[in-house]
């Protein structure tokens, strides 16, 4: 089969002919036709994150196909089946975290050490074919494309799972900093549940876009939001801690502030620590967060109420989506086929 | 009546005859019997907070005592009943803060900007009689006495309020960090609703004392407290922030940390974030959250199932009380008898 | 002033001349501009609820207007603010149901059986004038004019907190069963929240109205509404058990249904339990739910994000105002200037 | 293998042997050392439930035992681990009701129609060996023996999902409905999580034990309870729902009454209705609520907090085993060693 492989870390990605994978036990065998090309990708690629530990490097866990092999004793799934896969495929079910929180649930090494992890430590998506566990599989709703579905499955996941872990409840007010690969799929799926929502944005040619995709307003920082009656709730899509410290002067009393990403060398300040207490205030983490929730960000794109904003790149160009995504310079996802 | 009254800024509170206060419409007078020395007084007395608004300046908002008389208008209370007092009276009732959250559930100037606060815009506890607000009253448990009671007011308020609002959930671990004041109550609370409680404590010489309140181990810190299989939930009673983000080192994934009182001028920091939100854990600020919490506080107190560590002063050594709950030097709360 | 009142149960309601109340210590006296006409107060007219316990009988406890004087000690309010009031203006404070849950969350003689409540043991609104407890009034949102606001003071805020109390998640589906004085603004303030929103009832009349209402779609019964995909709440909005307990068939696993208004001499029957336990389904009971959620449900309204239905007549007219509601002859609400 | 075969519906248990199954795909072998009699078991014994689909009809969920076999694909768990078997092994995985909830967290038919249910539709664990998916078995606790833990695997998780379900308060108090299978560890797992708790039954010869096993006082019914306090939540763990409606009289405003296990055919109901929605209070049904759950009630009995009362046979007597679970003439569960 035909995989964007990665020769070396920081070396460019390239097409080659490489083994077509067999369905294991459990396994099945998808024959992707659209992969997204994730922050993470491009920082393993660099080693940023380690760099692959099986060869040849194929990184991608956006990938979203159908399904045209099944492994031994696979049950859930059939040939012909449309699916995405998720990032973790599974994890140890022996550990103090999986003991608690059943495998599927599992998201990173920070808690199952021994995570099966698409693209980091088994083959990912940025191929021709992939195998992957059928229980780590999503099927995807029909009349969804693939290139469409595939960048819901880390970046629109991401996003809704952080809408949902901030509690919102109805009639509150959902402030979205950042309107990037993450922020603007947040803005979209607040604002598809009904939520009164604002766009924090530094970048005045995002203003528009924002307001486009549904935000009532949009404001340039948290003073801003706080002059323009306050948020509920802040969810931080961006990369940078400062900013997000900043929300902090919008977030009302009783307000949640989630992190869903953030640069991970980086750390995040409350304070004066009085004022959140006196203000019963939280600040909530946040990251994929089981597969009820992919299923239900993907639901409501199928439904319309949310479209990712991406770009699609032939295969053959892989190695220009990979730069122009380092580079923040696709608006909002580079979407390669396969 | 009688009255401790701070002439001045750091200057010695002193016993004085002053006129006693009449109750207004919705207000009792309340004779009261015992009031906790919270270190909040002393850095009013000491104008770390601001001072008094009001002359006489007499601070105390862990007052109990009898109501003897009522102002026009009152029903929900009566001569003889057995109250105790609150730090926040009445809020404006028609801010935005007051609009979302009822009046009597404010705690502060962080909140609604009008609040009546007890001893700090109005008189407080100090004193023999004090006339507040009866809606910002409770009534005291049966069989409870007056001296027992008024720690509860403030500290095990707090902390029972910090429990509250880390929604911990049947058969979770709970760590307390720090054993003074609100801690040695926190270990109580937590411990008499079941969960298993864990204290740290950098000082070798508590760990007796905590294990005497319940606790069924004790750690020097988060680390150890990670070896030691960790937290579900982390009380943070004392005021170095230092030692509470230490404390992220035993919280577990979906693990939640309540800030319920620190340095007022310090600051609290996550990081690195990535580890934060991979393991979806939570930041809660709390404080007092409502005369329903209060009033579970009180009963559990009077049920015996928890016990305030305080120390008796009679008004004359007042002076006394406030200068050693200022170095520190109380176990753990002094209770000034008028 | 003018006032109307009703001589003897189930006599005709008359506008007639009586005095003018003044306001005790923290009341303030309201004038009344408009009063929505709830079944309650028929049926407290009619003698099927206790006959009021004053002279002369006025009820009505959806009164809007402004205030026109403030009794002793009132602070949260003041001349010229624009009011709504509520059913119950006060509770004892001192039983054991306000001990745990605070005066003004209190509903009903159910839980505290001292409750001052509003045209049943006290002067209602239906009259030019009403004294009522400053602190159980909200204020009105600008711009909303007192004839809209008046069917949120009881019907918008029974709706509002049964679709609170369903705890909807985002992106669930929500059905509403009936179409009338409650369903109508059920099913708009489901669809402001942004949730797919379903309306059950057996009149193919109502079919129009409930998809002009928000209604994605609208069915017959709980077998249809099982057909189209179950939905994960359902309000009961109507009176009729028998369509309440059909209506479980179309609720999904995990389903809450919520019972906010019913036969007060009726009951309610899950069955056969089993289903309902292994698809862990809840029965909620819904009332007036705090001032917050009233303030909500009214800003709601404010925003133009629901519109209630109702007919105004002048008060010479308010025998026919009671006389059509009690024929369930009005959409949906009468309400009546004064 | 040896294995207690039911020749046909009503027929009594015979030791047989049988051939010994081998473990496919994701499947563990278990050597069975030992197995509840759940009245499950009895029921599909008897034709109440369809009988066995498979042959020779083998039922028994409460099977637990070391594997000594893994299938192809299994990762999770190694030969020599001590494991506890569930009733439900895999569901279907693409059914609505798997898309959203995840397959593990599947419970019974009525969610998925395709549950592989062990000793209902596939071999169960009263024989000496048992294939079942990997994913499905739970690690047991060190130290836990196996006649222990074999009723926690459907009696103790019920019990424990039920209190969960009721989502209990630190402080409130709980009500246990039955003093018998499920009952005796209910008022154990309350107790053990620090819960006020009160023993409801109608049989004074259990009084003393119900008091032995942690209820702070025992009343014969509804109306008692009230008298003693009331309960903010009532677990339901007889069958009988005459006495469940009953308890409704002590449940207080806000209190939840949990349905977890009642006579399949019967059903449950709530009136007046009136009352119900006046006290806000919620009808919550509830099962085995997935593996951590599961997980955690399997720890507590391991620390010692809670000690399932159980008798064992050996496997010659398992027809008697069978035959005093029919009669309700066991205390409290039947288990049987293989």
């Amino acid at each position: 089969m035909k995989a964007a492989v990665i020769a070396a870390p920081k070396a460019p990605w390239e097409i080659r002919d490489v083994p077509t994978p067999e369905p294991g036990p459990g396994e099945v065998l998808v024959r992707v036709r659209a992969c997204g090309v994730c922050h993470n990708d491009v920082w393993t690629a660099q080693g940023v994150f380690p760099f692959p530990s099986f060869s040849p490097a194929i990184t991608g866990h956006e990938a979203a196909g159908e399904v045209v092999a099944l492994g031994p004793g696979v049950t859930g799934r059939r040939v012909g089946d449309r699916v995405g896969t998720t990032w973790v495929q599974e994890t140890c079910g022996r550990c103090g975290y999986c003991r608690r929180n059943l495998p599927l649930t599992g998201q990173s090494g920070m808690n199952c050490a021994e995570s099966v992890m698409t693209g980091l430590n088994t083959q990912g998506g940025h191929a021709e074919y992939v195998c992957v566990k059928a229980a780590s599989t999503v099927l995807l709703p029909d009349g969804l494309d693939y290139t469409t579905a595939a960048p819901v499955l880390c970046a629109g996941y991401t996003a809704w799972s952080a809408l949902r872990a901030a509690r919102p409840q109805p009639g509150e007010r959902v402030a979205v900093l950042g309107v990037g690969g993450l922020g603007h799929m947040a803005v979209q799926y607040s604002r598809a549940c009904g939520f009164d929502t604002v766009a924090i944005t530094g970048s005045p040619d995002k203003h528009e876009l924002a307001l486009g995709l549904g935000a009532r307003a949009v404001v340039a920082n948290g003073t801003e939001l706080r002059e323009a009656g306050g948020a509920d709730v802040v969810l931080v899509t961006g990369i940078s801690y400062r900013s997000a410290a900043d929300a902090l002067q919008g977030l009302l009393p009783g307000g949640r502030i989630v992190l869903a990403a953030i640069d991970p060398n980086d750390s995040f300040t409350v304070g004066p620590a009085s004022a959140f207490w006196s203000m019963r205030q939280q600040v909530i983490g946040a990251t994929h967060d089981g597969l009820r929730y992919l299923t239900e960000a993907l639901d409501l794109v199928a439904r319309g109420a949310v479209t990712p904003v991406h770009e699609v790149f032939a295969k053959e160009d892989v190695a220009e989506a990979v730069s122009r995504t380092a580079a923040g310079d696709v608006r909002f996802r580079a979407v390669v086929t396969y």
